[in-house]
C-alpha cells in the first residue's frame, strides 16, 4: 500500500498471548465454531486482545485449509430485488448467521451461466442458491467440482446434480389468468416488462397464461411494458381493445391501472386487471388490486436445508414447493 | 464430500498445456488481467480448455499470492434496498465489471461495527464502500490494517481515515420540511418507520426537519409508522391534527396519504404530505407526490474512483456530494 505505512500483521498467537489462552482457542472464537465450547469470560478476552492488536484470521488462508469458507453465496440478481425479497433476504441473512454463515449476494457477470459459475466457485463458498436459468447442469457440475458442497436451484422444475427448490414463474400466470377467464375476459393481454433481467421470468409468466388460455376460446398477446410512466401512458392511448390484463406483478399492474384510468378506461369495467406479488401498494389502491401471493415465510427451513446439505452433501432431489394463492380484489 | 467421488482437481499447467499456451497467458486469461494482451481466439482457446478441465482457479490462492482479491464489498443492508438503489447497484456492478472488479454484498452480522468490518476484512477485499453508521474510525482503521486498500464510507460527515462520499440524509428532510413551512404549515409530523434498519436514516432526516423548522414557530412530531395498512389507518383514524407530513419517503407517505383520504381528510386540503425518493409510485398517485429527488446517476464515476483509490490508495479526502432537488407536486 502506498500512501500509508503497511502495519505489522498481528498473528493468531500474538492473539493467543495477549489473551492468556491457546490459539485452538482464538480459532474457535474468532471463527465462531464450537460455540459451546469457550466461555463468554473468554470469548470476550480473545475478542479483546484481537481488537487490540487490530488482529483480523484470514479467510482466504482458512478456506484453503479446509477448502471451504463459511459463505453461502447468491447471485445478486438486479430483478429479485424488490421490498418482497429484500425482507426475506433479511431473515434469510439473520438465520443463517445463526447457522455461523455468511450471506453473500455476487454480482459477477459473465457470458454465461458456467462463466458465472467460475466466478462463484473462486470463492469456495460452501453453498450457493441460485435461480435456473443461471444454473445449468454444466454450471452445477462445475460448481461441485469446485468444491461446492450444497448446490440449491430455484426453479420450475428439478436440476440435474443440484437440489432443486420448486418455484414455477407459470403458476403465476395460470392463476391469474384462469380467474381473469371465469370472470369472462377473453382477450387478454400480458405485459413483459422492458427492465434487464427481468424477460426469463416475464417468459415463464406468459407461459402460464397461455396454459391457462389453452381451449378457452380465449386470445392471449404480451406487450411489451416498460415501467414507466410515458410508455404506459402511450400503450393506453393506442389500447387495442384487450379485456383483462396480467401484469407481470403488482408495480408493472398498478402502473397501468393508472395509465387507463388517465385515458378513461375504467378498471375493471372496460379492462380486467391482475398482478403478481400481493405487495401493499396494491392492496390499498383504488380499485385494490387482484394479486397471486407467494409464500417466502420459510427462510429459517431454507437456512436449516444449507446447513444439513453442507453438513451432509446428498444427491440431488426436490425439496419444497413455493406455494401461491390468488387473491381476489377489486381490480378483476 | 461423501455422496459424490470428490474429482481429481485440475491444475493451471494442464489448463496451459491442452490450450497449448503457457501459464502466464492461463492466468491473464482466466483472472481477466492485462486484457489487452491475449488474443481473442487464444482467450477462447484458454477457456474452452478450462471448461473441458473443469478448471476453477482459486481465488483463495490468489487472494492468498497478492494479499487481496478483485472484490469491491458493500454491506447488504436491507434498508438500502429498493427500486432506487437495486437499479443503481446492477449499473455499479456493471461499471465495476469493466474495471475487473467484483461487487460483493456481504450480510455479515456483528455486535458492533469492529467486529462486522472483521467479517468483511477476512474476504480480503480490495475496497469496501459502506454508510457510516457502519464505518467508525476503529473500523476503518482495522480494514486498513487488513489490508484492504480502499474506504469509501457515505454518509453526512467525513469519516476518518476514509474517503467520503458526502449524502447528507438530513437534507431530506429539511427540502421537504422548508416547502412545507413555507406553504403555510406550522404543526409537523415526521414519519418514522418501524421497519429493520431504517431508525438510523429516519433520525437524520428528523434532524433536517427539525433544523428548517427552527425559529419558525413550527412544532414538529415524530411519529412512528409500520409500513402496514391497519397501522396507517389506526394513526389516521387517531389524527392529532397535523397539517403536514414529512414522510420518511414516498413509500410510507404515499401509505398515509391513502390512509388519510379513507378516514376523509383531504390531501393536501386538510394535510399537506411529502415524500422523498422521487419513485415512480408517487409521480403517477392521485394527488402526485411532492418528493425529494437523490441524484445517484454516478456509478460509472464512483467505479472509476473505486479503481483509482485501490491502484493508489490515498489519504482520506470528501470525493463528492449527493446532490438533492425537491419536486413539487400535488399532495402540498
Amino acid at each position: 500500500m502506498s500512501g500509508r505505512p503497511d502495519p505489522a500483521r498481528a498473528t493468531s498467537a500474538d492473539v493467543a498471548r495477549l489473551a492468556g489462552v491457546s490459539r485452538a482457542t482464538v480459532s474457535f472464537v474468532l471463527n465462531d465454531t464450537e460455540p459451546g465450547r469457550v466461555s463468554d469470560a473468554t470469548r470476550a478476552r480473545v475478542r479483546a486482545a484481537a481488537e487490540q492488536l487490530g488482529y483480523v484470521s484470514n479467510a482466504a488462508a482458512r478456506a484453503l485449509r479446509a477448502g471451504r469458507s463459511n459463505l453461502v453465496l447468491m447471485p445478486a440478481t438486479q430483478a429479485a430485488i424488490g421490498r418482497l425479497v429484500s425482507d426475506w433476504l433479511d431473515d434469510l441473512q439473520q438465520a443463517l448467521h445463526e447457522y455461523g454463515y455468511t450471506l453473500v449476494l455476487h454480482g459477477g457477470r459473465g457470458a454465461g451461466p458456467v462463466e458465472v459459475a467460475r466466478a462463484w466457485a473462486e470463492m469456495r463458498p460452501a453453498a450457493v442458491l441460485a435461480p435456473v436459468p443461471g444454473l445449468t447442469p454444466a454450471a452445477v457440475e462445475l460448481l461441485h467440482t469446485a468444491g461446492v458442497r450444497a448446490v440449491i436451484a430455484t426453479g420450475g422444475e428439478p436440476v440435474p446434480g443440484a437440489h432443486t427448490l420448486i418455484f414455477r414463474q407459470e403458476e403465476l400466470g395460470r392463476l391469474a389468468a384462469a380467474h381473469l377467464i371465469e370472470r369472462g375476459r377473453r382477450r387478454l393481454a400480458v405485459l413483459m416488462p422492458g427492465e434487464r433481467g427481468l424477460d426469463a421470468f416475464a417468459a415463464e409468466r406468459l407461459a402460464g397464461v397461455r396454459l391457462a388460455a389453452e381451449g378457452q376460446g380465449v386470445e392471449v398477446t404480451p406487450v411489451p411494458l416498460r415501467y414507466d410512466w410515458d410508455d404506459a401512458l402511450a400503450l393506453a392511448r393506442s389500447w387495442p381493445g384487450f379485456d383483462g390484463v396480467f401484469g407481470y406483478n403488482d408495480d408493472y399492474a398498478l402502473l397501468l391501472v393508472r395509465a387507463l384510468q388517465e385515458v378513461g378506461l375504467e378498471v375493471p369495467g372496460a379492462v380486467a386487471v391482475a398482478g403478481a406479488d400481493d405487495l401493499l401498494p396494491g392492496r390499498i389502491a383504488r380499485p385494490a388490486l387482484t394479486s397471486v401471493r407467494i409464500d417466502l415465510s420459510g427462510a429459517g427451513e431454507l437456512a436449516a436445508l444449507v446447513h444439513r446439505l453442507i453438513e451432509e452433501p446428498a444427491e440431488a432431489g426436490v425439496v419444497d414447493t413455493v406455494r401461491m394463492q390468488l387473491i381476489v380484489r377489486d381490480s378483476t
